[in-house]
């Protein structure tokens, strides 16, 4: 295969290679762990803080991985995307970074917070009905325009960013059993499986459970295609791509979902033992974990936490005491 | 002198001796900068982020060597202090892990999260007016009733524990050219000036003008005694302790005041920039590093990031936006 060409499914090495290539512009963020959350959970807990990742979340992995490869393979021009909010940020610092401007779709009833970052890091919004034939009609229109789509999960670049991560944590924690992480699009739980998947530990994932269309997926055996989301997990409505089923279906242990009061005292919990306010869609992790002793009862369990991009002012509304 | 002695000021070693005493409690904070907040504040900042110690705050590492200290001597018993939040819960941990109780007396005004937390740990609290007297009359009593009392700042122990989070940051960050902390009694900053003695960095302090002792001390030679405090960073109300005066005079540089309006800002521009609620204590050093270009432009700073003590449903009111 000659260089460059983008492969369906990103292996290790191809994870190594995105590590390689983005270190200049992410942050190595810190593994914490704390002995109160050990005990509330059960288990011991190695928080990778994705949450401090540039732009607030891991998304910037990928997005840096997937412009840094245009760059490599010559490709120049403006790139587009659409999001709910940190894929769009991330792919505007990034594009920022290597000299180009991002398009990004977002939803009206997107987090104010979040457009407010986009714009920040010199995206341009395009406002959309809250619909993924909507997202996906306005984005065409931009790709029509000649701008370069960057897609959010279902890419290999970008799931070989985001296994970046988990590859960074498992170099840190050389003894972890096992890694869990949220599930959206599928972007972070495939790189992560990709990234984890020679050196034994087992993944699991964690889905809402008012955007559980992994979770239908596996059982009915082929990707759910459509799907209502209803959670307060933000970052987590959007539908499993297409590679990244592929990978859990192989790779995945067990998708586990949550409900929303889960998550609300999942985010109290995090906060009152370590002091890090995070968006929901991160403390599914926490709440999948703590539901499930049956599973990770005195194991060494890595916890990718996601992202951290929501108004603190929101954060009462958005937790539930213990 | 024989070995164990307290002595009044600690030295550098006293500092090293701290860091290997308090290593299995403590956690190693990460040091975390951002280019975006660089922009901001004109220099290179390395924030040493002790909002995600154990307990929240750099208290702990104090009071981690203060309890190990009596350890160490093989004084038994339960321990007293005053504090208005932060050093109450780091003592109480401390003391737990010590297999100690820890009586904290507490201004009636203290925030509700700091009291909650002083419990969490084990501690129990003995509420009183909110004045120095107060809180002295009180402590007076425990002690009498044969409690240990350990002080929140004017203590040798105390002073070099908390020098070890700057003696971390060096030796993370070799490159520093300026540290800077709050100063609220001067446990911090007074550690700090120690730690980093002798490897030629400057240190500069700031505290609120609302709660400006330090800065009035300096002026006129001698340390004030009596200030009413009028300030929402809820950390720095209390008066210069005399052994940390003494260090301040020698050997800080220079102690800046900044608004409540410039706190507020700064608390913001943390959040935007990396994703951190931190209190309003904290976020002095971020607006006094942003309000004097003429000492900072263009600096590597070491910004000690003092704690993350707040109730995050507080953070809007508290904060405000650039």
């Amino acid at each position: 295969m000659p260089p460059n060409t983008v492969v369906d499914i990103p292996d290790f090495a191809d994870i190594h290679l995105a590590r390689a290539r983005i270190n200049d512009w992410t942050r190595l963020t810190p593994v914490l762990s704390d002995p109160g959350l050990d005990r509330e959970l059960g288990c011991f807990v190695y928080c990778k803080c994705e949450n401090l990742q540039r732009t607030g979340s891991f998304k910037f992995r990928g997005a840096s991985n997937a412009i840094s490869r245009l760059s490599e393979d010559g490709v120049e021009g403006d790139v587009a995307t659409h999001s709910s909010g940190n894929h769009g940020a991330a792919l505007a610092l990034a594009a920022k970074l290597d000299g180009r401007k991002a398009h990004v779709v977002m939803p009206e009833n997107s987090v104010v917070m979040k457009i407010a970052a986009v714009r920040r890091y010199g995206g341009i919004v395009h406002f959309c009905a809250p619909t993924q034939q909507s997202r996906e009609d306005e984005l065409a229109k931009l790709v029509e325009d000649g701008k370069i789509p960057v897609p959010p999960y279902d890419h290999a670049d970008i799931i070989a960013g985001q296994g970046t991560a988990a590859l960074e944590l498992i170099q840190e924690v050389s003894t972890l059993e096992q890694v869990i992480t949220p599930v959206g699009g599928g972007g972070l739980i495939s790189g992560t499986a990709i990234a984890v998947g020679s050196t034994g530990q087992q993944v699991y994932g964690v889905e809402p459970e008012g955007a559980a269309d992994t979770v239908a997926s596996l059982e009915q055996g082929e990707r759910v295609k459509s799907w209502t989301p209803d959670t307060i997990a933000d970052g987590l409505r959007a539908i499993i791509g297409e590679r990244n089923f592929t990978v859990i279906r192989n790779q995945v242990r067990q998708v586990f979902t949550v409900s929303d009061e889960d998550i609300r005292r999942a985010m109290y919990l995090f906060w009152q033992e370590l002091r890090m306010v995070i968006e929901p869609s991160s403390a599914t992790v926490v709440a999948a974990i703590r539901n499930h002793p049956e599973v990770f009862a005195g194991k060494k369990v890595g916890a990718i936490i996601s992202g951290g991009n929501i108004d603190p002012g929101n954060w009462q509304s958005l937790t539930k005491r213990n």
